[in-house]
C-alpha cells in the first residue's frame, strides 16, 4: 500500500493549520484577559533577526498554499501580506484551508514525477521532482513555521500545549 | 505515482536529523568560542515548564526511531536517556540514523493499513492505521521537537539559519 501525494500534503496542512488556528485563538483570548497589547505577541520574535509571529503565520499559510497548488499543477494564487490582527490571521488561515480543500485530489496524481522549480531564474534556483518537493522541502518548511509560531507564543507565556499544536487527528 | 511509507519517513527523518546534527555542532562551537558553559544551552528552555534542549533532541531521535520501527513492523529498541553533552547528543543522532538506515525498506510495504496502538493500556490509548500514524502523528511530533531544538538555539544567540535546519536535500 502506498500514499498519494494528496494524502501526504493537503490533510497534513489542514490538520496543523487547524491547530495553529486554535493556538492563535488562545493567544488572542490570553491577550484580552491579561490586558496585553496584541502586538506584544503578534510582533514578538525569538531573536531580533527572526520574523515575528505575524509573519511566521503568513509564511506557514504560504507554504500550505503553494506546495499544494504546485503538486496539483494549479496556479499559486498571490495574496497580499496585509494582516495586522489575530482576526485577520484567522481569516488568512481559513482562506488557505478553503483554497487547499478546493484543489482536485485527482490532479495530484502524477505529481511525484513532475519537475518543480524553486526560486526560478535566481542563483538559488533548484529543480526537484514532486516527491522531493513535498517530502524534502515543502513539509519541513511548513512545519518549521507552524512550530516556530507555537514556540513564540509558548515563550510569551500563552497557556497552550502540544495537543493544541497537533490539531485534530 | 504514489509514495511508499518508507520514502515518506526514513529519508525525511535522516535529512532533518542531519540538519539537527549540524545545528548542534555549530552550537557546541559557539559555546567553546564564547566561553559559554555548554549547559547554558543544553539546559535552556523556551519557558520554564517546557523540556530543555537536551530532552528535545532525545525526543526527536525517539520519534524518528519509533515511528520508523513501527512502520517496518520491527521492535522499537529502548535506549536510556543518559546523554549530558553535545558529543553524547551527536552519538545519539548517529545511533538513530544507523538504526533507521538498517530497517528493511521492503518491510514498510503494507504499513499503511497496519494498525498501530499509541499509549496502549492507558486512558489516552489511540489506534491509527500506519498512514495516519505517520502523517497525522509521527511527522508532526518529529518536526515539533526538531524545530523546537532549533528555536531554542536561535533564541540563545547561536548563529544558525534555516538552511542548517533543513539539512541536505
Amino acid at each position: 500500500m502506498t500514499l498519494s501525494l494528496h494524502a501526504a500534503s493537503v490533510p497534513v496542512f489542514a490538520q496543523l493549520l487547524g491547530g495553529l488556528s486554535d493556538v492563535l485563538a488562545k493567544a488572542a483570548a490570553h491577550a484580552t484577559e491579561r490586558k496585553i497589547e496584541p502586538d506584544a505577541l503578534l510582533q514578538s520574535r525569538l531573536f531580533p533577526d527572526m520574523f515575528p509571529l505575524l509573519r511566521q503565520v503568513q509564511i506557514a499559510c504560504d507554504f500550505a498554499k503553494s506546495v499544494s497548488a504546485r503538486l496539483a499543477g494549479a496556479e499559486v494564487p498571490a495574496w497580499e501580506d496585509s494582516e495586522k490582527t489575530f482576526d485577520e490571521l484567522q481569516a488568512r488561515i481559513r482562506r488557505t484551508l478553503d483554497f487547499i480543500a478546493g484543489l482536485d485530489a485527482g490532479a495530484f496524481e502524477g505529481a511525484a514525477g513532475r519537475e518543480i522549480v524553486l526560486r526560478p531564474g535566481t542563483p538559488k534556483e533548484r529543480r526537484l521532482d514532486g516527491q522531493a518537493y513535498l517530502l524534502a522541502y515543502g513539509l519541513p518548511q511548513f512545519f518549521f513555521h507552524v512550530t516556530t509560531s507555537y514556540a513564540l507564543l509558548r515563550h510569551g507565556g500563552v497557556e497552550i500545549g502540544k495537543r493544541d499544536f497537533m490539531g485534530k487527528y
